[in-house]
């Protein structure tokens, strides 16, 4: 069976690299990504999306490689300016950056949806995979905290860079928010859907709580993967770890298979952790860490290929 | 008689330089600076008011000395990065001058006034001396032009250079617009109103025509003086001298003295135009050229000299 069309669930720099993995391998138009937008946030009037555009940065070429996030060489002439005015930037905002904020927003304001908007502005830039918002409408991550009670998922992640205690997570305007018929058409067409090796409680899980989307994902007669963020027993960026474990889990590939439960039925997780016990019924082990272009795209492959042997439904 | 109060009617760099003058021989606080909004535009969702800006940047020295407007040293990463979206960009936003239109417009969406914002701003930028929008309500200035018919401001100067033929120039707007309480203290306490050596059609004219404001400098007994833009058949900036021919003046100081017929009771015209016929009943010449700081205090410092001596009114 060839995979003509796959859609992956991605939050910011982890799914952004598999994304670009998937790109490589895939022909254009083939995939589609379904990127969480619970970190947006409006920062000096400013439509920021934080995961959107490491996506988009990472699919298109621009994306600082250190950082993962970002534009390459960008500088902060911009932040720096706003100090001038007594202001305390915490949340950086390249130069080139805010060039994509400012399109954005002013196409939010004058009433384009989110997702027309990110259509745009990656087409733009010659990215041909679909990146699609979770939602047009506006969801906001709040981490409820033993330290300083609930914070803004930014002030949460990059303010107080993720050191607080977290007791609870919810997702502000959730309810009301609609799943959009770009993702339901993309969800539904699918041959192979895929959770990318983002946080799946900060990233994975805003776009599984758009009402509607986890059952859909769930109804599919599709090999329905998840990808292990966790790898011998840390996090491989941010705070996936840390997270798990203030939320009562062991920290182990196998606890984020069970967190998954029902949705999946495959389990890509790490080479390193071949000795776990993961429940899953259908569990594979590759090398999951992607620090090169060539790394990104042999895991898709990898995993491409071992859907396709039909292994998995 | 001391100066307690002076108000000044300012446009952009000719303006601010004297607004710079007054502010080095007054004392913190004496000096109010009335300024254009005509020029002001919404670009890229940001309020964008290029005579304010010009006027704050010369009074805290951060103004770029080449230009006569935005910041010192600024770049255009911003800018640059439009383009990669396809933008074609044709107003200059430097990455430091982006801050100031970033505040300036989340305070106007907060319901802030244009005048509350510009105070704080140029304060958080050590300015004393009162820097005041016209109004608070948006005014448009609009050129007809031969060659295009009517254009925006920021059009017709930056986009097209000036070099559109002018045949008439409207206030968009300008009927409901409302002079602000601070603009008509500043008037009623002043000792003298100074007209700036700004575009009189361009930059002092939207001042003049807020209802009421016109009125309200006629009827202060007080000397009231414009500076002539027009130097030796000359603008020293600035469309001035292409303008004034395309509506059928003659290119002279004496036809800005004029032009402002009662409402002025004394006019300060350039020392190489000495030999002209100006009409005002009091009228003195000065060296207008502001090339450096010392030439805009010599300036400012002569012509409170002259105000004090009590030959105007």
């Amino acid at each position: 069976m060839a995979m003509r069309r796959i859609v992956l669930l991605a939050g910011g720099v982890g799914g952004a690299k598999l994304a670009h993995g998937l790109a490589q391998v895939l022909a254009p138009g083939q995939l589609s990504v379904i990127v969480n937008t619970g970190d947006d946030f409006w920062h000096y009037g400013l439509r920021v999306c934080p995961d959107l555009d490491t996506v988009m940065y990472t699919l298109s070429g621009l994306v600082d490689p250190v950082n993962g996030w970002g534009v390459a060489g960008d500088t902060i002439a911009m932040l720096t300016a706003l100090q001038r005015y007594g202001e305390e930037p915490w949340f950086r905002l390249g130069d080139q950056d805010v060039a994509t904020h400012l399109l954005r927003t002013q196409a939010l304001r004058g009433g384009s949806r989110l997702t027309e908007v990110t259509a745009r502005l990656s087409q733009a830039l010659g990215v041909s995979t679909q990146i699609l918002p979770m939602t047009d409408d506006e969801v906001g991550t709040i981490i409820d905290t033993v330290e300083y009670g609930e914070l803004a998922f930014q002030e949460y992640f990059v303010r107080y860079r993720w050191q607080p205690t977290v007791k609870a997570i919810r997702f502000a305007g959730i309810e009301t928010a609609r799943p959009t018929s770009e993702v339901e058409a993309a969800i539904v067409e699918a041959d192979a859907i895929v959770l990318g090796p983002s946080n799946p409680w900060l990233s994975i899980a805003p776009i599984l709580a758009v009402p509607g989307l986890r059952a859909l994902i769930e109804a599919q007669p599709v090999p329905r993967l998840a990808l292990s963020p966790i790898v011998a027993g840390r996090a491989l960026k941010g705070p996936a770890a840390k997270l798990m474990a203030e939320l009562g889990w062991d920290v182990s590939a196998s606890a984020v298979a069970r967190y998954y439960g029902d949705l999946i039925n495959g389990f890509v997780y790490d080479v390193r952790d071949a000795g776990a016990d993961v429940k899953t019924k259908n569990a594979v082990t590759f090398d999951t860490i992607m620090k090169t272009d060539a790394d990104r795209a042999a895991l898709a492959s990898a995993m491409l290929e071992w859907i396709e042997s039909g292994v998995v439904v």
